[in-house]
């Protein structure tokens, strides 16, 4: 059976802290990708049309593996550094239909 | 320079036709990547609330991979076999901020 979670985020910064909130959502993503083994996919992308539209696509390899990533120490630094910048957070729960990259 | 074109692609299908869309999307997902050396990543995911509603996250090596995917025959074979399924397409043309996976 697929354990997996996978997870559409769509945030919206305020303008003006764009640049700022990158340099916190890069780090936090390395980090995640590069300690936690549950954590299996972070794809980050800005809308051209409005950069400050940032979209997610998250993949863990369990629930627990998210319980894991969200109280980990690099995983707070970035939520509680960015609330100030963060006017809007979606969460769109999806199921994987097929992924494919080479 | 980063010459890679990425876009979200947001569809609704007719949900009596979900299952035959799905099978014709997940056959064109596969030739084109294995086929196309310029289509770099297709990730598709369905809504869990409305799994009509499918989501793609598409990237490709450039504009020229691009318009050379358009007109292969595993493109048109999707294409023109799912128009009536189709509602709605929206395309969102996104920059990169940051790609992880293990």
């Amino acid at each position: 059976m697929d354990e997996r979670i996978v997870r559409i985020a769509e945030l919206e910064i305020v303008p003006a802290l764009l640049s700022e909130y990158l340099v916190f959502l890069r780090e936090e993503i390395t980090a995640s990708v590069e300690r936690e083994e549950g954590v299996l996919m972070l794809h980050a992308v800005s809308e051209q049309a409005a950069p400050n539209r940032i979209r997610l696509l998250e993949v863990y390899a369990s629930q627990a593996a998210y319980e894991a990533h969200i109280k980990t120490p690099h995983f707070l630094k970035y939520k509680q550094g960015t609330l100030h910048m963060v006017t809007s957070l979606r969460l769109i729960d999806v199921d994987p239909v097929l992924f494919a990259a080479r």
